[in-house]
């Protein structure tokens, strides 16, 4: 931008005004890393604030396979014919980590993609962390601003304990399929317990009575994890989003839920500490991130995590070390 | 001590002898915060780093009520019978954050307490993270290095996504009841899908039944999730800690998954990762601290927290003004 105070504040205007265009501008803007680029960035979120927090956010999690794109466009396109505009946050699996088959890319969500009041962002998945990005919760910033109601942040779970999705949104979804293989090794490892709503999705024709059996095994478990953790056991909806059955029972089930939390002062409190963990989490990282920006602490870190590994160190003798360094 | 460097070394042979007593000093020491006894603390730790590395390392964890401490105290004493030497980081209830009885807090573990082939450390469990303290993988080590061949941590599983213990031990043996009541709140969220054993406990004379109805839907539900995350789902035991059955199946069933990991290299894999990440753990926290040290950084960080909770303030700004500070 030549202009950076003015193109912002032109940007933020169009933004506002929902154009297209300029949400997927100001969405490049706000992710960008480039150091150029963070004060526009800065100015940009800054000019929007007064606008967000109006939507309802919604994340879709699961393993790769379970439908979760289909789920989406079939979810989107009824929200849509209720009344409601749709932004989508998609995980861009031509950049998966864990590969999968890039048969049908061109299409994922393509009917709800032709959708005049949809919004659909793509974001390669590589390097994000628990399946966000380190700037979706601005993307997402930048979706509410346009005035999308609805903003749905698809997630492929990876790795353990770490659950950024849960302090972006304020529904998570958990998409399942029954009798998954095990070429379907991503599903993110205690996320089960952490959703709002779990979706058996792919209750198709043959399959529905296997379906009904996941769900009668899930909806066991989960009450009996809940009676240990206490609150009410997360609902096990059948849905087939091929063939677009559920789908207006899981609209209505996500709006009923968020509604409820609102209604109570819950969905205020969950956002609130939300972005209590958000600022956390962006406060240790950019203190990391400046530490290995000296060259001798990062290379130092390298050799002394190996000799931490092959336990000929110990953490604390090799942390008090790199102290020392930057 | 007068003589750090003397003492150290005195300290550190005792406790290689197995002298109880030793063991008890030296794990106060490593656990200390203060900043006197850190170099000796650490060279405490680094004497006795060639003594460490043998012991099977498990970590019990479930909610208050579970049977915890008696599960323990049963299968320690069983693991003594069979010809080993016992220690156990416990949780004192005493200042558990959750609160719960005190009743019987005395003879907590007292059977297994009275064998001179135990050794048992109670931990205040508030301000752990995960249910296990700042300084826990440092007792281990200390128990280790004294000759204990089974070293129990006992935790107290406490908010979401943080999983701790996981990076400590070699097997996690989670404790359910069935039909706990709704008092039963602490239990981590999460932690079922990262367990290495699930056992359900109390499986006592009327309550037998309930038990195997608990289990069969746990090992559905586990069946399930582990064909999305992939691999075998952990096996799921009932035993009675009260009448001690099933316990010397959980014993054998613990030592063969540790045996088994150790011959096909994933023990050793495991625990490098935990190191790694252990590290990890304190690096995040140790530059947190110093950056808090600064008490400008501390009052500005309290404030601005209220400012992104209440969504006036966008974290990136937050962190930005952080770090001008300190």
């Amino acid at each position: 931008m030549g202009d950076p105070a003015g193109g912002v504040t032109a940007l933020a205007r169009e933004v506002v005004a929902g154009e297209v265009r300029a949400v997927a501008r100001a969405i490049t803007l706000v992710e960008s890393r480039r150091a150029e680029d963070q004060a526009a960035a800065d100015a940009l979120l800054d000019a929007l604030l007064p606008h967000t927090g109006g939507s309802l956010r919604l994340g879709v999690s699961g393993p790769p396979g379970a439908g979760k794109s289909t789920l989406i466009d079939a979810l989107g396109r009824h929200a849509i014919a209720q009344g409601e505009r749709v932004a989508v946050l998609a995980i861009d699996p031509s950049s998966a980590v864990h590969g999968g088959s890039l048969l049908g890319d061109k299409t994922r969500m393509g009917r709800l993609g032709r959708e005049s009041s949809s919004f659909i962002r793509p974001s390669p998945s590589s390097g994000a962390e628990g399946g966000v990005g380190p700037r979706t919760r601005e993307a997402i910033s930048v979706c509410e601003a346009a005035g999308y109601s609805l903003v749905v942040v698809e997630t492929l779970g990876v790795g353990q304990g770490d659950h950024a999705v849960l302090d972006l949104v304020d529904c998570l979804v958990l998409v399942l399929i029954p009798g998954a293989g095990d070429d379907v090794q991503a599903m993110k490892r205690g996320i089960l317990e952490l959703s709002d709503i779990v979706v058996v999705n792919k209750a198709d024709g043959a399959d529905r009575a296997r379906a009904e059996g996941a769900r009668a095994e899930l909806e066991a478990a989960l009450s009996l994890l809940q009676q240990a953790s206490g609150g009410a056991p997360p609902p096990v909806l059948l849905v087939s989003a091929l063939e677009e059955v559920g789908v207006a029972a899981l609209h209505a089930g996500v709006v009923d839920q968020v509604a409820r939390a609102r209604a109570s002062g819950a969905l205020e409190r969950r956002r609130a500490a939300g972005r209590r963990r958000w600022l956390e989490r962006e406060l240790t990282e950019a203190l990391r991130a400046r530490f290995l920006a000296a060259p001798a602490a990062r290379a130092r870190l390298a050799e002394l995590e190996d000799a931490v590994a092959d336990g000929k160190l110990l953490p604390r003798r090799a942390v008090a070390e790199l102290l020392l360094l930057a």
